[in-house]
């Protein structure tokens, strides 16, 4: 196939937790684009030396590569008109939505789940994800985890602009998904993969649109091995 | 003239300062409807009773009357469709943005600002309004005069999701601005009308996507009566 996304995986290939990898792929699936998923570890820097840069994910399609979430998006959306919209209007509404889940989302769910991600790399790449997320967190990863339970309702307290929308419409994008959805799913998709941590209540307008979001594509994120249930 | 936008103002009728208000006046604008804008204050409940409902803003087009901003919205847009659309796509995706308004930036802004706002309210209304507000912030308004300076670096933080979009294009809505732009907007313009604090570095792109939105329809928010420079 002439269409390769390589997405983060932990030891388990199998095991993909990249909220931005997951953009990628849902993506592709609204677009009802095939693509083989190629498993990539932190430190393969060589691998994807191709896209002239270090970070996934990077989708080669044919000839055309193309790296970063945001590009990507943009990329299928051009390359690809006559399938379903990613962007119904322009890109430029969905922006916003990608720009909360980077900053906020994903920077508060870090906070959270980072502490879980060590056990599913491979040995040789636990070292530098420890030094390295402790570097940024300023705190051991176990201080992370001890925390956790204390943060929990600040981080729900933080998804107050999601779930309002929610309570109005099915989808950030409507009646349907569309990108934005997939940029805040890839947050709580990576954090459904590497941790137990139960993030929503059960009667959270958030967790029935995630629920959602798990049956899209025949259950696609629901399938991947996960520590959710 | 059949259609008349009721507005909250403070003691000089000139000074209109809610941030929904201001949603609606834009939206007006954008749309190039004339519309007269009543002043109507805090205690007026009767003067809107027609609307059903004791909160402005209120449309009142020829027969029709729509209560809140939101519903103003999608009624301009459903009312007037060959006019410029404030919804290119749909207005599902603006939703988010007008959310995330609501709940973070005006929360957020009426922490630095409430206590600014009482100097511009008819003396009766001003211990109506002093009281409803001590009573929902906990704390009297003096207090948050004082801690407003430390509160700033906060304020500015959560400002990152419409700092990183801006960075990438010049409206919210793209190219041109959209209602997501003056759901946003309308916070920024509450404070500037009541209040001197500056809540901006000069540099920040918000800075200036603000006075672009300051420019539009011929200076319409820049010209009303404000403490801002």
């Amino acid at each position: 196939m002439a269409r390769v996304l390589y997405e983060l995986a932990g030891s388990d290939p199998a095991r993909r937790f990249s909220p931005y990898c997951w953009r990628s792929r849902m993506a592709l699936a609204h677009k009802g684009l095939e693509a083989e998923c190629e498993p990539w570890r932190f430190t393969e820097v060589e691998r994807i030396a191709f896209s002239g840069q270090a970070k996934v994910p990077v989708l080669r399609d044919d000839e055309r590569v193309v790296f970063d979430s945001w590009a990507i998006a943009e990329y299928l959306e051009r390359a690809y008109p006559d399938r379903p919209s990613l962007f119904p209007g322009t890109p430029a509404a969905s922006r916003f939505i990608a720009a909360w889940a980077d900053a906020v989302l994903n920077a508060q769910l870090a906070r959270l789940i980072v502490s879980d991600i060590p056990q599913w790399l491979e040995e040789g790449q636990q070292a530098y994800f420890r030094s390295s997320r402790e570097a940024r967190f300023g705190m051991r990863l176990e201080k992370v985890t001890e925390e956790r339970e204390v943060r929990l309702p600040a981080f729900r307290a933080v998804l107050e602009p999601l779930r309002a929308t929610l309570r109005e419409q099915p989808f950030l994008g409507g009646e349907t998904p569309a990108y934005g959805d997939y940029a805040v799913f890839g947050g709580f998709q990576w954090a459904r993969v590497v941790s137990p941590l139960v993030l929503l209540e059960p009667d959270d307008p958030v967790t029935e649109w995630r629920e959602r979001m798990l049956d899209l594509f025949n259950g696609l994120a629901r399938a991947t091995p996960s520590c959710g249930t």
